[in-house]
């Protein structure tokens, strides 16, 4: 096991009506003047945003809107908030959305706080060391970024997807209410359920030994999802199986399934691309990726797969590693398709002829090298994304 | 599920030698006077307590030390505590040890904001609403205090043993190296495994349906113990098995396994009884009362012990439920006696004839009632004792 930190201190209020907490709890925060950050028209159409509206008037917190925040958030409308942020004296952030509107959020609260251009933390030659707090109620299940210590933005300029880290990004509160997602359609469901399964595994595959409780909490966390997705799908309004999913789209990224040992990240990396070149929803991208990394990366750890296989998807052990192996991974296709995910470039609109394009893009903002599981060069990468395509 | 809070924002610094990290984090939570409580002689010879103290006299930081800690901690130490902290103008706890050491720590640390006596919180009367802060150095992975938000206390006028809670006595931080739990004795060892164990199960066994990713992730974290605990009993230099064995201390403990449901505690009170009359290790008491326990409630709820059975011991599904359910406890007892721990009144030391006085204390303790898998009168806890003393 390696040496770690960890560190959490997100205030999770999980449950029906929890929306109500929200006054005591921008208050807790000290918060006068608030940024309420949103996305599109779901928010509004909902009655969800005016709710939060009348609590932050009656609680006599004075606010301002930015909405519009689209997936694969753009760094365009963090330079608006933080200019925002600025004029009007805001000190804390409230983000009403998924991953992407919390990205945001976080990306503007470290921008505000910093004198020069905020993508330099992207770039990673400046460190972020403070932020606006920022809050969040979560509507999307999937990117976990209500209780993680990373963003990730796009450069409209050059369709650069980067991300980032601190610990100072962390929100400070999570208000999380199931019958939110309810009205989530199947294929958004689906998409944040491979992104909650890829926190997990990107953490789960390592060449780190002696890791046996974080390797069976994340085991458990992926049976649990696994279990619960196809109710989710199928019956969208039942509250246990929306509440398992959303809490698990939390606990898969706060850190707590990949504490003692190296990560990987390279299908993360390998999506980032397909998601700043085609706008594809990132978890749509990763079921795409996930399987196609594994197929290629298998036989540099090829106990983990086992183990991956018969603890996480009850294959048989038959003794011979490399069925056993290949047969785990099938299960995990088989599993995307089955709640309607896409598995290869086709199901995703990616094309082929765009490998090229992918991996130029992939070799500047990586520096040409990613993963640890194995590490990758970009012929790997090539190899990878030929896999995807097929 | 049901609607919760989780907030758990220690910050667990583990692995070799973080211990050079004390400085930095004393200087963080702007420790300028600080009690250094501790319990016996082990700190002392282990040299643990000159490192410590060699540490805070390079960063300036006073200190004062207060030793003496005993298993159970008694308030006569926590008063002795709280008179000292004021007398000194104390403004930080930093505690080196395991459970009773955390505890005493944390009592001191809200009796000092208190103008009261401190024992009214563990009477219920007062509800704690600040605390010093307290950082910990962990030598025993057992109780799991370093991440959590309670307390026990034993009161020696008439051998109380209460716990109490409140999130503002959460440790600020954790700082965990499993090369110092090396030396504990496998007793302590196996006491500190059937604590943290017990910890987990009283969350995991509740009636609240629909909590899969709560319960999947109790049953990884025991499984993980389970594996773990006889490598760190017969090769206790083992350092992975160490550190996933006290990783898990603090996992089990943190709050993280009991999201969303009602827990039970009724095994804990039944064994603070134990412990207050006979001075009793509380792992031991707890490994001796968990199967009494189990034994006494399953048919209130087959299928979670069935589920216990499979998921857990991988008990084979025969489809006869009470004997799978049996044989589950069976497991679990025959694994308490593998690793050397007491599983009856004998191996404890403690008398069948003594059960009146522990009902009478239990009574004036809980009010008459405890537990919620199933809710427990004096009967039935007279009825749980005598399985133990069989």
């Amino acid at each position: 096991m390696n040496n770690f930190k960890f560190w959490s201190p997100t205030e999770f209020v999980f449950g029906r009506n929890t929306i109500s907490n929200l006054g005591s709890l921008m208050k807790k925060h000290n918060a006068t003047k608030v940024l309420v950050h949103y996305g599109g028209q779901h928010a509004e159409r909902s009655g969800l945003l005016k709710d939060i509206e009348n609590i932050l008037q009656n609680e006599f917190i004075e606010y301002i809107k930015l909405g519009g925040v689209q997936p694969n958030p753009l760094d365009t409308l963090v330079y608006e908030g933080i200019d925002l942020c600025r004029k009007e004296n805001v000190n804390f952030i409230l983000a009403i959305g998924g991953g992407s509107v919390i990205d945001s959020a976080k990306a503007i609260a470290c921008g505000v706080s910093y004198g020069g251009d905020f993508w330099n933390f992207f770039e990673g030659t400046v460190t972020i060391n403070r932020a606006l707090p920022v809050g969040t109620i979560v509507t999307i299940p999937a990117a976990g970024s209500e209780g993680s210590d990373s963003m990730v933005i796009t450069k409209s300029d050059g369709m650069l997807k980067r991300g980032a880290g601190s610990p100072f990004i962390r929100p400070v509160f999570a208000v999380m209410d199931p019958v939110l997602t309810f009205s989530l359609p199947p294929e958004q469901t689906a998409n944040g359920i491979a992104d909650m399964m890829a926190h997990i595994m990107e953490r789960y595959f390592t060449q780190t030994k002696g890791v046996e409780l974080t390797d069976c909490m994340c085991e458990g966390a992926l049976r649990a999802i696994i279990k619960e997705a196809p109710v989710v799908i199928t019956d969208p309004e039942n509250y246990d199986a929306r509440a398992n999913i959303m809490w698990a789209g939390t606990i898969a990224h706060t850190g707590i399934c990949g504490v003692g040992r190296e990560e990987d990240w390279a299908t993360h990396k390998l999506e980032h691309e397909l998601g700043a070149l085609y706008g594809v929803a990132h978890g749509a991208g990763l079921a795409v990726m996930f399987p196609a990394w594994m197929n290629y990366v298998y036989t540099s750890g090829l106990d983990r797969f086992v183990r991956f296989a018969v603890n996480v998807w009850e294959i048989n052990n038959t003794g011979d590693k490399k069925e056993m192996a290949l047969k785990g991974i099938k299960a995990l296709k088989d599993f995307f398709i089955s709640i309607g995910l896409p598995v290869d470039f086709r199901g995703l609109g990616a094309k082929k002829s765009d490998i090229d394009k992918l991996i130029e893009k992939l070799s500047i903002n990586t520096g040409g090298s990613l993963g640890n599981f194995r590490k990758l060069d970009m012929e790997d990468a090539r190899a990878i994304y030929l896999l995807a395509s097929q």
